[in-house]
């Protein structure tokens, strides 16, 4: 319990408030933030909320998107990031100590009409090496996100973690996050996690579970740990001999689950994380 | 076209008189063949019916489905294989000259309430060296089909073109079956289409679109070639380079296709054939 965190996403009707409110209530020590209940509440007075919940950040979901070809939509996405960056420090220094600057990068999809993913990925490659600087200066990890494969075409070309780790470690201060719903399935996982613990660029652990039958909408396609089928004391096993020992988000895209009441999901939460996570 | 198999899920609705019709008269020289419409008219019978149309045969669908643990739901499933066998071997002899007796094997899910995908992958491994004697004494290649990420629990828990070449390579007489819509997305593609080119390991080849968005049935997500985000020449180029002169399948598993008249639907893979993979 003392590594969860709740990422907004998993209870994303809630206002950054209530979201904050719920977690503290379910006995969560930390939260893993959104930029949209963020932006609208603006980041000084998101900032000070976050300072009054006495929560630890663990990330800002997120960054990323830069699949464009060069012109204005790539210059907009990567100006777009540069403010997230800015964003993600000033919350990690309004939570408690111990918490994460920590950007979500999800990588975005092909171009419409564009069937060049090996060109695609290598305008990720690029973006992150641009913004890799910034982020630096800012004291803030670029946390890249392989994406399951079913994403590739429409919403993360990033498909492995090792591909993201290629991209990772050409730069400084860039990571990766690891999210079990997206690289559960993947032979060479434990290799690849083992990899990205020696090379020090583990930025971040998310779980959420592949159910079956698989929902009508791809996007909503995440059950709480324990309902579907990863092994999460494996893969979680894994992350600590690999030497990570930072928070542990909840990330659940579920259409249900966003239907419930958000304290009744942060009481969810903590219950399946204890069950499959703790073991 | 004179590589194109019209492979018979495609038409799921026709029975094998009328696929075969169906297929002539499109002028698609070859067929893959399912087992459904084979048994129900009887091998005899189906055999006889596949040499009177003058069609080459390009593989029977399907084998597989053994990542049971032992006991006698594998034991069935062995058996299923091994009548499977014969069947391949019985149609590719009565196929026009240049059939191929190719059995296209469909890994499985994991068994139910089960999450050790290792363990599932294993027995995989342990089913194909059991049928490789089998196959390999009645003249038929298996051909082991790695399946999209998507479908790794509930239906094939070989989810890379590697994997299945690890485990094709383990023994002889079985190879692989590569169809774009489960492996397009790999960052590895290009390298393992060559290792398994090298190997002598590429049994067969099919082609299917990756359609966005996602539809509600994951087993419907199908298209016909240029539909969808797929880049059919490249795969297609790196085939050829790996010295794959076999005949090309059109598999579409999609509803609105599966309701058309198979005398359309065979004229629209005439025509998605010649403009996205003749290039």
């Amino acid at each position: 319990m003392s590594r969860l965190s709740l990422n907004t996403a998993t209870i994303n009707r809630a206002d950054l408030a209530t979201a904050l409110d719920v977690t503290v209530k379910a006995g969560i020590p930390a939260v893993g933030l959104w930029r949209k209940p963020v932006q609208d509440v603006g980041l000084a007075e998101a900032a000070a909320r976050v300072a009054d919940s006495g929560l630890r950040v663990s990330s800002l979901c997120r960054g990323g998107f830069f699949t464009a070809v060069a012109g204005p939509v790539r210059q907009a996405a990567l100006d777009d990031n540069r403010r997230a960056i800015e964003e993600t420090a000033t919350l990690a220094a309004a939570g408690a100590p111990g918490s994460a600057a920590v950007l979500v990068l999800v990588p975005g999809g092909l171009p419409p009409g564009d069937r060049d993913l090996p060109g695609a990925r290598e305008r990720v490659a690029e973006a992150v090496a641009e913004l890799a600087p910034v982020a630096e200066a800012a004291g803030v990890t670029l946390a890249l996100e392989p994406m399951h494969p079913i994403y590739a075409a429409d919403r993360g070309v990033i498909s492995t973690l090792g591909q993201a780790l290629d991209i990772a470690e050409a730069v400084t201060g860039v990571g990766v996050v690891i999210d079990t719903f997206h690289v559960w399935w993947d032979p060479d996982l434990p290799r690849q996690i083992a990899r990205a613990g020696r090379a020090g660029r583990i930025a971040g652990f998310q779980v959420g579970d592949w159910i079956t039958p698989f929902p009508a909408d791809a996007l909503l396609a995440r059950g709480l740990m324990g309902e579907g089928h990863i092994d999460f004391p494996a893969i979680v096993e894994q992350l600590d001999e690999a030497g990570y020992r930072g928070d542990i988000e909840v990330e659940i895209f579920r259409r249900e689950i966003w239907d419930a009441d958000p304290r009744v999901v942060a009481e969810r939460v903590v219950d399946a994380f204890r069950v499959a996570v703790e073991g």
